[in-house]
């Protein structure tokens, strides 16, 4: 407990010193500070406009435990709500004072600009860290161990509204300023003529940045979560303390390499290699306390799953790698040549093929961890993956500030060669973010498995009897979920980007200076539409997730429930899997066209890859990263009702 | 028994008559016989060329079965593997025969197509439900009870082959065909200036024809055969004896039906209004009569499994119609405005929720049977949804006849009028075949829960313990490879097609003549490579079917197989609905603004909707319908490679 208090400490003082670092940078001239302050404004109001949609069922949600379970309970789900809630807005705000920063800075050198725009990002990194831990060590200090199952059920729901909400909105405008601005009006991206460019910039924010924070903020919380309790259910105290010291020494080795990474980049090191060998250091250090402490705990087993965990976290990264760059990438691109279908028809099968090899590295992983310390062991990899989340998260999270960055620089009209200074810093993010993603989908699928063994221990359901089809009907129903669900957000955001097209459309051809460039488009409008757009369909998405298993259990019993779960984790991960790297693989496949291949920018090759980037972009950045948050929530809330009202079934 | 090979010799004199009756029609003038000659070339020899890669592996199998598990087994596999091909290309050879006969009979009267085009799908569907029950009472007769389980895998594994090759080799042709000939050349569909228009011909032959029957012999027997199984283990004789009664009243009432469709067709009654009223009488007769039986058996719960299997086969016809027409399908329609990339998110969504209703459907057809019944009960509603197969296939194999009539009478130059009839035949087939979708997939999932049934007695499994991971991982794995199973499919319609594209663009570029119509197109080389796409590929896909549950029982033991299972239905049921949907809703969606709606043909609209009608083709018939065979397969496989291992396990 000393030592993770101690990290959470020092987690505290690094982001205070990292945000005064920001803050303390000039924001630029008048136009850049001005883009900045829009866009701070759009995102700043559409969470908190989230909130007022989702904290009344929050609280609602809190009477009804506080009646049903307990006072301690309901406060734990609100913390947990509010913790996320917290990440995400801190995070997001940060991010936003410093994309314009990291713009400005530009104007001198790439080590500044690469300094301001990586500490924006490890302010977001340290904060879902660091909230996750301290949350989670309030609860169980002063209520205990059931209480964190609410502060977990509390930190995934809210998720998942962030997910999905922020990530309506970012491609519904993405969407929208792309099919305009791109293909009708042939304007450049981020150009300030098209009416959807502030919204689109606000839409990074939102999705990118706080969507994704309160998400790894769940996974995080939710894979801690599921190790504890099994832990615990199978070591006593014991269990929590080895969890909990693992935990702290991730956090503990990403400060260091947050630190390193700062450095280097005041050393005026090659951005890449800084950003490498900060990813390298927090590994290897995790990686090396971990050894230590299991040797002198004489239990050389906790270290193996740790281990397990993150090769695998790293071999998915590089499978996920594999399959949306190099060769696979440039055979997509090479179908571009006859045209937009055959670019759909090849990109949905590379998705589809890579969730072979990805499945079977984390049933392994789970084969192999189970072996090592049985299901705690299962869970306990899933910690080890996500146990350096502060560092990696603030590589993930820079890449939208030097987009950002980017945007503003190409709006405030600043020199060519700020907007190449900004474009490399964000290619670079790339490649780490698909460790990232490896990271977070492999850690999904573990914490998924952990949580649905903690259901089962918590429903005291040993065994389902296969001569009974309930098992099946509700798997049947879980499967079919993950599908519905992502109908629900695809069919959101198409409907709002609908909405946009006409909406840019109608200004473009009701005043005609905006084209010419001598009126300013009205921003705002465009802002609305997307915020309206989200809010008014998160709620159908995160009210299904909550509602099924209890209809479930309500309707048909525990055994549906089991069937349930299994049914939507296993076509869940396989769907995820799909939908992140069938858009991954067809975004890069437009910008492999865009670098001058196939005839290049313009070219019908570039037409049909943008049409695939179009696909794509619901598939990764709104359907596919909050599939992982859906299946985690099922879990949790499984265990939550049950404890509520299994006494009567 | 006396009951079954009466309705079997009922239904043998009827294909005898039928047959002749087709062959008695005049092929028409010389063109059309010559074109229809060619097409009958073209699809015999794929078949042909197809069977020397499958049959090598039937044999294989077959001699291994014989030494590990007795030769009576292995000669029920091969029987049911010939039983499989002979229904395929007797069925296939009347159809081919009776193309050119409907576009010359549509030369005289609409009634006169309708009956030819009617008897040729006829012959179909008698073909497949009389050597389905043939087979099985054989061997049953001869061998008896367990030799079923292998005269069903060899039935299921002819099917994947028959589906997978035929599907590849059709879409390859049609994508093929359609990209150059319709989006860059401007011919219309059917064009004898196309170089792949023959190949796209047989395509419809050996994929929608041939292909088609091979599946629907698979379910049919595999439901007959899980009924029995089951039915067996929970009653005894009577189980297998009630099972065949039912099946043999669904054959005599196709029977009446189909005579009483020819009577009608006779009368020069409206063709919608004579199907129509076929496929009803094929369903009240069917169920008229299972009621008569269950009362005089004192077992009414038997009547009631099999009206449920009806009414929630109706119901996700219905639904499945719902999805695919009317105001679904205009909406979808109208999103094409906004470009290609809007149709195919909004396709996408529209298919994935499309599984939600159809899911329910399923799961509350298996509680309701199962509550009636037990499993039997489930079995025997997919032997409900099956019964009448032979009058639902007729209608579906009837289409593809009158669309391979249009074909022939566009090529060899018959008056429009012609034409106009023709594909007014085939509009119609359209509703009755959403209908026969609805009952294949509910058919397929009530007949794979009952066969997981039979896999879990066979191996004795009584339970699956929660607490070991085992089962979850087995059901990861089966979950993926729904999907990479999909992804092979998928690349080798895209790989062909590719192939076929540059062929296609080759000889219009070398040949000038092939457009001005003056020099006739190879169309040989474009069916070559048609055959060797679809032959080239298809073996993977089928192996890996056999292959998985095989390894998995042999590495992690049968909990992983049940898990396997479990996933693999779950999800393939899921993929294989949203795959149907979506692409039977772009199809319509494209055929929506050819009638002139939205611009009509040409316009932005119509470009973007050919895009995703391009795009639903390998999922709605390669991929999609693969997958019902695939899960089964696995299923059937599980058991008999148990029967031949388990004593070692």
């Amino acid at each position: 407990m000393a030592l993770l208090f101690s990290s959470i400490l020092a987690g505290l003082v690094l982001i205070i010193y990292l945000t005064l670092t920001v803050l303390d940078k000039s924001p630029g001239n008048e136009k850049t500070e001005k883009i900045s302050r829009i866009i701070q404004k759009g995102a700043r109001s559409f969470l908190m406009q989230e909130y007022t949609v989702f904290f009344p069922i929050v609280f609602a949600l809190a009477i009804l435990f506080g009646f049903s379970s307990g006072w301690t309970k309901a406060t734990a789900f609100v913390i947990g709500s509010i913790f996320s809630v917290l990440a995400g807005f801190f995070g997001m705000t940060i991010a936003t004072k410093s994309n314009a920063r990291t713009a400005w800075g530009a104007t001198r050198s790439i080590g500044e600009a690469l300094d301001i725009a990586f500490s924006g990002g490890a302010v977001m990194g340290l904060v879902v860290s660091v909230l996750g831990l301290l949350g989670l060590g309030i609860v169980y200090l002063v209520f205990g161990l059931e209480e964190i199952t609410f502060y977990s059920l509390g930190a995934s729901f809210v998720a998942l509204f962030a997910r999905v909400g922020g990530g309506i909105y970012t491609k519904a405008a993405d969407v929208g300023a792309d099919i305009v601005g791109k293909v009708e009006a042939n304007l450049p991206e981020d150009d300030p003529r098209n009416p959807a460019v502030i919204a689109d910039n606000v839409g990074d924010n939102v999705g990118d940045v706080a969507g994704m924070g309160a998400d790894l903020y769940e996974s995080y919380v939710g894979s801690i979560f599921s190790a504890i309790a099994l832990g615990y259910a199978l070591f006593g105290e014991k269990g929590i303390l080895d969890t909990l010291y693992i935990i702290s020494f991730g956090l503990l080795a990403s400060i260091i390499a947050i630190v390193f990474v700062k450095v280097l980049s005041k050393l005026n090191t090659e951005p890449a290699k800084a950003l490498r060998l900060g990813t390298i250091t927090a590994s290897v250090v995790f990686l090396v306390i971990s050894f230590a402490y299991s040797i002198m705990e004489k239990n050389l087993n906790l270290f193996w799953t740790v281990l397990v965990g993150n090769i695998v976290g790293v071999l998915i990264g590089l499978i996920t790698e594999w399959y949306t760059s190099g060769k696979k990438v440039e055979k997509l691109a090479h179908s571009a040549a006859m045209g937009p279908a055959n670019v759909i028809i090849s990109g949905t099968a590379l998705g589809m093929e890579s969730t072979a090899v990805i499945t079977i590295l984390i049933a392994l992983g789970t084969y192999v961890s189970y072996r090592l310390a049985g299901l705690y062991g299962v869970a306990m990899a899933g910690v080890g993956m996500l146990a350096t989340l502060a560092m990696n998260l603030s590589v993930d999270a820079y890449g939208p500030i030097a987009d950002n960055a980017g945007g503003i620089a190409q709006m405030a009209g600043l020199d060519k060669s700020v907007r190449e200074i900004t474009d490399k810093l964000d290619a670079l993010g790339n490649t780490t973010a698909a460790m990232g993603k490896g990271f977070a989908i492999g850690s999904a699928a573990l914490t998924a498995i952990a949580l649905f063994a903690n259901f089962g221990s918590a429903a005291h359901v040993q065994s389902i009897q296969l001569q009974d089809p309930k098992m099946f009907i509700g798997a049947l129903v879980g499967a079919m979920l993950t599908f519905f669900f992502s109908a629900l957000t695809m069919n959101a955001v198409g409907d709002a980007a609908n909405d946009m097209v006409e909406e840019i459309r109608r200004q473009i051809r009701e005043v005609p200076g905006i084209l010419s460039g001598t009126t300013e488009p009205d921003y705002d409008s465009c802002i609305k539409i997307a915020t309206k757009g989200a809010l008014k369909r998160m709620v159908t998405p995160a009210v299904l997730a909550i509602a099924a298993p209890i209809i479930l259990m309500v309707g048909l019993g525990v055994q549906a429930v089991v069937g349930l779960l299994i049914g939507a984790t296993v076509t869940g991960v396989a769907l995820a899997i799909f939908m992140a790297n069938s858009g991954g693989a067809w975004d890069n496949a437009k910008k492999y066209v865009e670098e001058g291949h196939l005839g290049g920018k313009g070219s019908f090759a570039h037409k049909a890859t943008v049409v695939g980037d179009t696909v794509g972009d619901p598939y990764k950045d709104t359907a596919g990263p909050s599939l992982n948050i859906l299946v985690k929530l099922m879990a949790i809330t499984s265990i939550v009702f049950y404890s509520i009202v299994g006494r009567w079934l």
